[in-house]
């Protein structure tokens, strides 16, 4: 029996269908699509759609540092700040060192880089540790791929990626990681669709879902809106 | 005279065709096709039918751990416990050192690295002999080739197959090997096709024998059901 | 509540539409397409709005000098020499040194070279230090990407970018890259797309926003003139 | 005058026309096409119709053993122990020793690797020296160059080709090699057929003659009976 | 005000339109398209059109020596020997030294080798030295980057033709570059392209003007006869 | 005024018209296609053409020691003999070392190796100054590029083209080069192109005139006959 974990984009755990949530707990599912169709908003509102309900998230972010996700997400009119203060919102931050930008401490805020996919793993690890001492099940995300394939080979990132889903896995988390259509061969986007357990493509328009643990493939449009993505 | 074994698809074995079983013994099996059609249900399906009649199998898994196969097989309704017990399942497990994962020992139970083809390779002699010395036949799988060209270079995987193949061929096995469409080369997809014995493609819909040893191409609608893969 | 800033092109901020300018605030907005179509021109206008509104630039060049900039500029019957003296005009020339020409020094003129882009990134540090004591905003050329691709491997161009926009984005500053397409890999080009805010295509006859925050897909047609690039 | 022998293929000497056989003494003919559509066949009737004229093989053997070989050719009804005992038929084993498999010493048989092709090359000079000293003339299989470009650049096997040549054609030898399309790059297939006398094609339907010396383009049907290839 | 220049080729000026010649002053044109559509006749009528007119020409060539360029000019009737004489005809011989060819000392005669492009630069600072001191404009050729590429790393070559641009743009030449299309990667294609300021295609049969700075693209049929290019 | 020789070829200098020969003196030809399609034999034809009107031949040879030339000429009913003898038949044989075969000396007869384009470059000087003191004009073939290419990476052999055809124009040879189409990069197929004077394709059916000193674009049908290449 498949437990189906709610996705926070409105319409879209209708359009999974079954009467429950959308995506199986425990699995790890691939956002991915062209340049600028709205994955990063995807991520917000999986992530913050777990922290309404009382799991942790830990997010990993290589394009914004945490004001910049801050501001991000208060555009669409959510708050992080309170989920930063329980602790129940971890963050590691593999962009701001690049830049050289001053980051103020916090304890559940890590310091990683795009630079080091290593590096990362560790963090997540540590962020782990705590997250799992305080709760059976969270949520995780990794947005985006692309950049650690900016800094990294290619067929490496696909490595950490097949960590980063035992770890999440064997941990009791559920997980969203993003990743631009086009942005490496379509050898590697293959091996990235063949390691994740579901697979949702956006392209501006349509949301299709093109595999999903005991789903079949379904597509419906889609709008971002003030309140982010909303599936008609 | 080819003596052909049951694949343990329901349908299958009838869409071959001739009264008998799929398979041929002795010969090693290519299923490939896109990412999310069924290879690793294929792949239990056949190793549990040989369990289920008294045959050894010995399957290396480069995408979960033990408990993680259990599960998926259970998912399906079949217990691996009993075979793991009584030491008719060998496992090679690929996959668990990379994500620092803690396992149990068991006595057919082997750890290897998907870093470390060659140590693959070292484990399934040591798990050869000891099927070898209780039975004169017996079944493999390898699932999947896909996770092993992420971690090494393409083409010395296709060394490696040329080993495997050699290997379970001279020892009386029957093997079924996976892998994900496109995530090598025509170049490399070319060479995996010519060094195996038969071949079968998925694609979500249809299961097509592009080669079988002494039958023709066939093709048949298949499903991925409650009990598994079921041709139409 | 997002801000816009006039592009400087007839025509374009009422293509965005909403009533108020073409760019939000602290976006970095990428301008590509074919050899000659235009894209230093749009650059030249971005720019000179600025300035002509009391906001410093930052120009980063690697095909002109500042004297073949100024030429440049001048033949729309623009003026640079009064920005330019009054070091509200920044200019980071990463070519004249490829050529050995002899430039004058100036308070506001640094030189860099396109073989060296962390030395454009220092002399880009350098430069911010002066404009944000200044000003709480400006806006900054990159012109352009292609270029620094010639002399450099393309990825590391992603790289340089990255941090360029980072560098941007933190200290209140509003951007234009330019890029040949085709100029790189298709990869390099959807990593370009991906780490942008905003993505105007022009072809030689019509001008397309691909992508803009708080905006949707529109296109116009435009015509380089006299007065520089037009959208009718 | 070309003087031409007999294919030991049904059906091919009459679809090459001229009321002789198929091949011209002294060439060399490629035999390509996709996976699994009786290139294997084809050598071994080649070769076994040499034997049962008296010409000596001389058969190198990439992807399987001379038990292997025994066998697939027993499957067609052939008996090559006969022609290893009058020592007619030579043999270089270039794939056991990867498996590390145990093989009998023989006086015509000798051992190699994929992984050594000059070796390949020095045990062909010896086992030539043997078949020269009793035959003005003999047949030679290399069956296939596929599993050699999958154990080496794909480059150098186009040079050990070409040394197999040159060393065939001036001791009196006529010879077939067999190549999987589409497991090298089209480069290197063109190489290969600017370097042979003959081409052959299948597609597991028709057999096509590409070139012949000293004579045209044909095609024809075939099927793969259990007495091996016949065309129609 | 742009001012154009005649370009030599009966037809052409007219094409461009506007009562002028046909290249602003200053500028740098590439000539492509496909091998022997007329790109080296094009160059001579360019250069000799100039040298008729008092402008000294500092051509570089990668195929010909002088005593070549000299019999092909005059196969369509034009004398170099005069402005050899009088020091208005420059000369880069880049390819005489790679087959050992000897040459006889000239003053604006300069040896130099497609293997040493750094050393082609050296040698073209000589020579402007020499014309700047004599004329405020000369002409260029640069004959071809297509034999340049053949000796070098073709990224290498458009960093070669960014230098070459600066210098001949500071020091008051005009110029003509060729080039073969479709012997670089179309990356470097439109590198090339994306660097100079106007496009010139031929193709055997058309001349098409891709780009002009200061005019618009036109087309026009052209024939090679004994009096060199003439568009119709 | 161009002074064709006659090609050898019953058909081919009527198809080039103009009452003359076929290829203007002092030029080099590519005659490529795909395999098998009688480039050797046009080779031959041309050669054997020159000897009989006392013109001598400097044949490098890449595929065939000189036996084999001297039957594959037989074949066409002409006898190379003659001219061995009387030493206006220059060889260079650059394909009989690399299999060890032992050749007879000849005065005339030069020993170099495909892996050593530097080497056969030193042979030709060599054989060239022979055949300069003798004659003031002269043949010259090299077949074929495509195996030079199989030993060398393709871009070298461009470049040792450049040296072949200055050396062989600079001492009033005329000369032929053989290329199997499709067995280098595009890329270098235009090189190829750009750099020799005349272009011909065969493509088993059709002579095509892609470029001629002089001439335009012509085809015509041809056959392969037992005196050699006809064009009807």
């Amino acid at each position: 029996m498949i437990v189906r974990i709610s996705s926070g984009i409105p319409g879209l755990d209708k359009l999974v269908g079954g009467g429950g949530g959308s995506f199986a707990e425990n699995t790890v599912t691939l956002v991915y699509g062209p340049p600028k169709v709205g994955k990063s908003v995807f991520s917000y509102q999986f992530a913050f759609e777990g922290l309404r309900n009382n799991e942790p998230c830990l997010y990993i972010s290589t394009d914004y540092g945490l004001k910049d996700i801050e501001r991000n997400i208060a555009n669409f009119g959510w708050n992080l700040d309170e989920y930063i203060e329980n602790e129940s919102f971890y963050f590691i931050d593999a962009i701001s060192t690049i830049a050289g930008v001053e980051v103020e401490s916090k304890p559940n805020y890590f310091l990683s880089s795009v630079h080091n996919p290593t590096d990362i793993m560790v963090k997540l690890g540590m962020a782990m540790r705590q997250i799992i001492s305080k709760s059976p099940r969270f949520r995780s995300v990794l947005d985006s791929l692309t950049t650690l394939m900016a800094f990294n080979d290619e067929v490496l990132i696909v490595r950490v990626l097949t960590v980063y889903i035992m770890r999440i896995k064997e941990s009791g988390g559920t997980a969203i990681v993003t990743y631009t259509e086009g942005s490496a061969s379509s050898k590697v986007e293959n091996m990235l669709k063949a390691i994740v357990d579901n697979i949702i493509h956006l392209d501006g328009e349509n949301l299709t879902i093109e595999a999903m643990i005991g789903g079949g493939k379904v597509k419906g449009q889609y709008d971002i809106t003030p309140k982010g993505i909303v599936v008609d």
